[in-house]
């Protein structure tokens, strides 16, 4: 879409855009209509929304006020895509992998089962080549898009029954979106795809035998405690789940230099922002989960084994699109490296400063 | 002091300063003066620096130009301090422990021996108090103080001969500023505190025994390889050396609060920018130092034992300055919390995914 019909589009777009406009242009400001995935008040990630929004508002003085949609407010969550390159909302901030219909490599700008944690994502984005991936995906649907934000690993979540081997997967309906659900599904798991908010319900009528959420932050928040105490800390499926903030393209080039530069900063910012946000009250309410009488297990090696090959195979198979392919590449080569450097540096440091106590 | 002197010394600063300050206040606009203590070029922490001093003068286009003096251009490294509160210069990008001369408590902004990782210090900076702590020693000097930065976990360093024993350490002449350099003076290790252009020449002719540095990126520049192959990747004395940005007080407090909120946006993103930047470059520099023939060690556990024991004998002793000792008890309450936390959480998941062999 060309610069003239954003401003066409932006001029009978969203009612409150619409009703901001003639003054906000008065004064040489602008509003920006943020939508989001994330329904208002959820945890973290619309803490991390909101936060990019307050930035971008609070850095320009206001000449760029950005007017956040949660959830429904203006579209659904899932249409958010479609409403920033259609040009209806100028940005969303959202977990890209809910896009992988519109491009399975969008996959990567959140996170893949067996993939990269949080400062391996980050590293892989600025210094080993993901940013050009992401604009090059861009390129395509008319975004440009920034990491804004990071759940942390996510929990292997709640169970009825322990987990012993394999075998028990088969059968079990459990809840899982994704790639991670997709690998779940090889395992012989009935993989239900339920929303936040029906899954408290689904879980304690048996309708569900078990369901992934966040970590034990939001976890505890749903109140699945209630449901079950056996809790596994550790997933295979996400390791540390980015959030995105993506303008649509026109937009995002209409804006002056300074102006782009705050919203990539303000990204950055959130991401710091949000990721320790979810570590700090993830650490202390799996505290409060274990003095509940809530049971932290590991799955035994086995099962991650089974984790592992449904995986692989879930993800080779996305690797007839040659993007998908050639992302993938450079991911893993990425990972690959900056793994080993972790385990051989802060890995080792964290064994040894445990095994001598001071934590 | 207040805003009336810092005006009069701007007026009579530095000679670049100066010269600026007559035409950029004719257009509205502000030199803002940055002092680091880092040599022009010097990896990683110069580019922290000037990617500060770049994306405010962007942010702002221009109407906070920022001028980057290098250690020596205006002030020597360990004078940034004084400068910045003194108002000579308007702001510093440092590691805070070079202050420690100043306030013990200083130590925390950057690294202590034993101490968090930097996930673990983001997180318990942004949501543990961390920042509360900054703001309070900055109240002492006159300093407002942002985290802008990181190095990610520093080596162990280069030896001329294995480490098998703490006995190994006795008599060693060893390079180790800090904390972690007083800690190995208590397990009998001569230490020496040399600056990093010299250590090259000394670790050659035998002046010293060995010497740590940053990491394989940096040391592998320095060129430590070409003297001993004796490396050790893991090191107890920082793991996670933390870079800040500081301005004196009065002249934050004269900008505009979109101008404060970019140069907090502008250290948040630098943070990011950086312990990327260090991450990426470590790994696969680290993978070149092997190709080359370094051997990379592992303290064995009675080292390590060793380590901890001296450690904590140096962080108990400066217990009494009251704000140190409440600044260990809030940093040590975080790390124990967070420190669980990641290893139930990533901990768990990299060891599975190494494992099973993804990585």
């Amino acid at each position: 879409m060309d610069r003239r019909s954003f401003l066409a589009t932006a001029a009978v777009g969203g009612t409150a855009a619409a009703g901001l406009a003639a003054p906000a242009i008065a004064q040489g400001k602008r509003t920006l209509t943020l939508v989001t995935t994330w329904a208002r008040g959820f945890a973290g990630v619309h803490d991390s929304a909101q936060f990019c929004a307050d930035k971008i508002t609070e850095m320009t003085d206001g000449q760029l006020t950005v007017d956040l949609k949660a959830a429904g407010e203006l579209v659904g969550a899932l249409e958010s895509f479609d409403a920033v390159t259609s040009g209806q909302a100028d940005m969303y901030h959202a977990a890209d992998y809910y896009f992988i219909g519109q491009h399975p490599a969008y996959a990567f700008f959140t996170v893949v089962p067996f993939g990269m944690t949080a400062p391996e994502l980050r590293a892989w984005y600025y210094h080993g080549g993901g940013i050009d991936f992401h604009d090059e995906l861009g390129q395509i649907f008319g975004l440009k898009s920034f990491i804004a934000g990071n759940t942390g690993a996510q929990a292997g979540g709640w169970f009825r029954k322990r987990i012993e081997s394999a075998d028990d997967l088969t059968g079990l309906k459990f809840r899982m979106p994704g790639l991670g659900g997709s690998a779940l599904g090889e395992l012989g798991v009935s993989v239900q795809n339920l929303p936040g908010g029906e899954i408290y319900q689904a879980l304690s009528s048996g309708a569900i035998d078990g369901t992934e959420w966040i970590g034990p932050w939001a976890d505890e928040q749903a109140g699945f405690q209630e449901i079950t105490k056996i809790y596994y800390a550790s997933g295979f499926h996400e390791p540390g789940a980015a959030l995105s903030l993506a303008m649509n393209r026109d937009v995002y080039d209409s804006l002056t230099p300074s102006q782009q530069s705050v919203i990539q900063s303000a990204s950055a910012h959130a991401h710091e922002y949000t990721i320790s946000l979810f570590n700090v009250n993830n650490s202390t309410a799996l505290n409060r989960l274990v003095a509940s009488g809530v049971e932290v297990n590991v799955f035994p090696d086995s099962v991650w084994d089974a984790f592992a090959e449904a995986t692989n195979s879930v993800l080779e198979a996305n690797r007839e699109d040659p993007l998908f392919s050639a992302v993938y590449d450079s991911y893993l080569a990425s990972m690959k490296d900056t793994s080993s450097w972790f385990d051989q540096s802060t890995g080792e440091y964290a064994r040894q400063r445990a095994r001598v106590g001071i934590v």
